[in-house]
């Protein structure tokens, strides 16, 4: 995609990750705020000016790498001369993911952490060779995707070793089979959503996985995060595609699922998914496809209030009609069109909350799914305002995440999270998560919608934009944990879709309790034992 | 359920668990064979006579119980005394499951493998007081639903410890919530199917579970062997319903399992369900369940041929028509009537392969998935038999097992196995397990329909029948070695649905890998230092 076009440092020897080291994406595609925006943030936050801009790239101060020369010499010994780099250039686009605290961070002129050096794997042997070395001389290694993380799953933790590298794995970029009788294709870890769609698409075939992620993410990072697109209700979740996947440990390789489903055991699929290159390295998944779709219909609804809607998503996901995307905006998401980026702060195009719906599938399928849909929404009390909104929400389907970077250099920060539950606990947990925030950042915008609906309850995502004002940090770090201990109170997941990573390892004893933790500590020791990988993500 | 009117050992102190000892189910459900049968038997198989009686009850020799005094004393005091026996007329209806080598082995009147004690515990903290004491006397811990296992994972292997008790949980039989909303029901591990729907159908609705031993078999139970029903194809697989579990293992307890769907991390409950009572003893589902519903429709179909059949499967499939049910039986399983079991070994009903749907939902569901899967069944090559067939599949869909024992008496070896694979590998897969079965059982009969569909794949499952000649057990193994080793080789899963017991316990690497088994191996010593429970079963 963009890594050829990218502004990135000067001076790298490797090839670039796909966004840009201090911000979301291409800034190709980044917008400078419309005066909307500029008079809503004035309005409603007292945002007024531009805040400091940070340093360009030359100006960044990096830590010195630690790598020894001569694990340096050991690594490009494993993997090739030309795919090791200690160069600052190299090391600083892989410093870190995207959250607004990690942009903070890369706009900061303070020395900053990076990877002590970049390592470019070109397949399983090598992989299992730096592995070797790197348990032998004691460097941790954190696995690298995309570079998308957005709850520290990329810090460049060394856990107590000399060094820790990063280890890129976009050489792993080749679409390796597809099954077309079975539905199945396996893919390399490396390949970007756009990538790997691309080469499906060469026959006719569609994986379908469209989380705001999707332009720079790869299938791997998918797989490790438990990755849910904004396709889920049609397509499922990353994980309930995952067919097989091959996982390079310290230990050596796991090739599983035999099968699309079996008895035989636990399944452990369900460890290496989620597993946040704590426990291995995936360099390959085996994942359901489907032909590409004939026909796609649109439409867009207003909902008086969230309960009612929520209500009608409800009544949707649990009779099965069937929509390929639904999604709701809550009162205030609506009322400034962020679901319609291009259109965020102008008059709001309906009133009460907009839910989106997408059909897909041949002709017939989509005509039978729209109208059991749309019976369905109009019978729970939804009006329909046509296809524009919901074409409108495709059009700009990844374009959120650039709104952020400019709002931070207008002065305001704005951050996600997002939670789960069951439908019946939903109300509650929407309340608790917007209290906690609005107390922690008094004056705040908390937006909400629901993208991911189950039969038995769906996901809640927060956008909070607030002025950046003084150490913007520390003040967003008692929010976002102010926000974590009210999902847990209130019976939610720590995370949906998002992940773990460094940020929501406080809360990994409540979600799966001591003894969960001790289980996942148990799988690392035996396959990690050297405790290389990812040190400080996921497991506490 | 049966417990009350079945004909069991006399003497037993405990209530009995709901299937005869030495046969399947209730005996006031089991056949005599029709002459029909008994002629099918003797054209196709020589086998003309009866074979020899088994022993009653009053004359099966076990093993003497190997449970100290102080051991039993210290049970009682956990439980309660009337929780707690080790009298043989309590041991013998324990002592394993329902195989056809389970069911020669009761027939034998050579001494028996038994538990030493069979304990009831009440509640998870009865529980928590049985590990925890049998951890320090070391005492082996089989956990027993409803006895309906047939792969070996009820056999009362000590493991080297001192003594295997029978850990009976028919007493964790509560609803303990119904989130209407939400469509999610909390219910206790020791409710057997006809239990749970009972109480779920009080309140309107149903979980939807049905395999073959629905009528005995215990929600736990489903969970910890991945069950998976009938009705998978509308319903899902058992694992598909768990929303959440508690385990009692002895290093604590687990709570899994926060909300529909999480990136927390890898998914803990994978771990649990299929773990066969080797890593924890599991006390409540959290299940998804549906209204009841409102309306059912049946098509029956005939194939030309099993590829044609395959194919139309899979188109239904792949087009997510939404069936309840789909299920193909080649033309040897046609031919005999198999499916429907009223009729078995009549006049067939059909030519080609006969293929049973059913719909189920409102009236609107069920008119457009009808409507949506004859189409395409129509356009694959189906031709309408009408409903009759579909109902009397239905009508008779938990009776086979019952067909079993009878032959047994009759002088005929009938068991089954099962696997699951890509849509690609699946014929393969079928003549490969096929030619393994006829040639280590010369003359046998090898029946095999498809009962569950995925996306990418679908479930094979063999029926057996050969005449039970000179030493049944030993030519039975030979048969079941070749077939499991036939399914690895060609990339089948050793099991689909049946589980690992002990009896596939030997295919465990090649399912997993050295690794995969290290992983389980890892985090049974965490949850099991002590190994008490249900040793010989699931890990190598």
């Amino acid at each position: 995609m963009a890594s050829e076009t990218q502004a990135g440092p000067a001076g790298a020897a490797l090839p670039l990750p796909p966004m840009k080291w201090d911000a979301w994406g291409d800034p190709a595609l980044a917008k400078e705020l419309s005066a909307d925006i500029k008079g809503l943030l004035a309005a409603a936050l007292g945002v007024t000016g531009d805040a400091t801009p940070g340093p360009a790239a030359d100006e960044v101060v990096l830590h010195p790498s630690r790598i020894a020369a001569d694990d340096l010499k050991a690594l490009a010994a494993a993997v090739g001369e030309t795919n090791v780099s200690a160069a600052d250039a190299d090391r600083l686009p892989r410093a870190g993911g995207k959250s607004t605290p990690d942009l903070l961070r890369r706009r900061s002129r303070d020395p900053q952490d990076a990877p002590d050096a970049v390592v470019l794997p070109g397949d399983e042997q090598e992989i299992a060779a730096v592995l070797a070395l790197c348990a032998e001389r004691r460097i941790a290694v954190v696995p690298f995707g995309g570079g998308t993380s957005v709850v520290g799953g990329l810090d460049p933790e060394r856990g107590g070793l000399t060094a820790v590298i990063s280890l890129d794995l976009r050489r792993l970029d080749r679409l390796h089979d597809l099954d077309e009788t079975s539905g199945e294709a396996v893919l390399g870890a490396g390949l970007t959503g756009p990538a790997a769609e691309a080469l499906l698409a060469e026959r006719g075939y569609e994986l379908g996985h469209y989380p705001q992620s999707f332009r720079y993410a790869t299938l791997g990072g998918f797989a490790a995060t438990r990755s849910s697109g904004q396709d889920s209700a049609g397509h499922g979740r990353f994980d309930e595609m995952v067919r097989g996947l091959r996982v390079v440990t310290p230990a050596g390789v796991l090739d599983l699922g035999r099968a699309p489903a079996s008895a035989a055991g636990p399944d452990l699929r369900e460890l290496f998914l989620g597993s946040e290159g704590t426990l291995g390295v995936i360099t390959a998944v085996r994942l359901r496809v489907h032909p590409l779709p004939a026909v796609k219909a649109y439409e867009a609804w207003s909902l008086p209030d969230f309960a009612t809607g929520s209500a009608a998503l409800r009544a949707v996901e649990q009779a099965g009609t069937g929509p390929t995307v639904i999604r709701l905006s809550d009162e205030a998401e609506t009322m400034v069109n962020l679901a319609t980026t291009e259109q965020i702060g102008g008059a709001p195009a309906i009133t009460g909350c907009l839910a989106v719906t997408v059909f897909e599938g041949t002709a017939e399928q989509v005509a039978t799914r729209h109208r059991l849909t749309r019976d369905t929404l109009l019978a729970a009390g939804a009006t329909s305002v046509g296809e524009a909104p919901a074409r409108a929400w495709e059009h700009g389907r990844f374009n959120a995440p650039y709104l952020r970077d400019s709002l931070l250099s207008a002065g305001a920060l704005c951050e996600t999270l997002e939670t789960a539950t069951s439908w019946s606990r939903l109300p509650q947990l929407r309340t608790a998560v917007t209290e906690a925030l609005t107390t922690a950042l008094p004056g705040a915008l908390v937006l909400c919608h629901i993208s991911h609906v189950y039969p038995t309850g769906a996901s809640l995502y927060f956008t909070v934009v607030a002025a950046l004002g003084e150490d913007p940090l520390t003040r967003w770090a008692a929010a976002k944990r102010a926000a974590g201990d009210a999902i847990v109170t209130a019976g939610g997941t720590i995370t949906h879709h998002h992940a773990v990573g460094a940020d929501h390892r406080p809360w990994m004893s409540d979600e799966i309790g001591e003894l969960g933790v001790r289980i996942l500590r148990a799988v690392k020791a035996e396959l990690d034992p050297a405790g290389i990988l990812n040190p400080g993500k996921l497991i506490p």
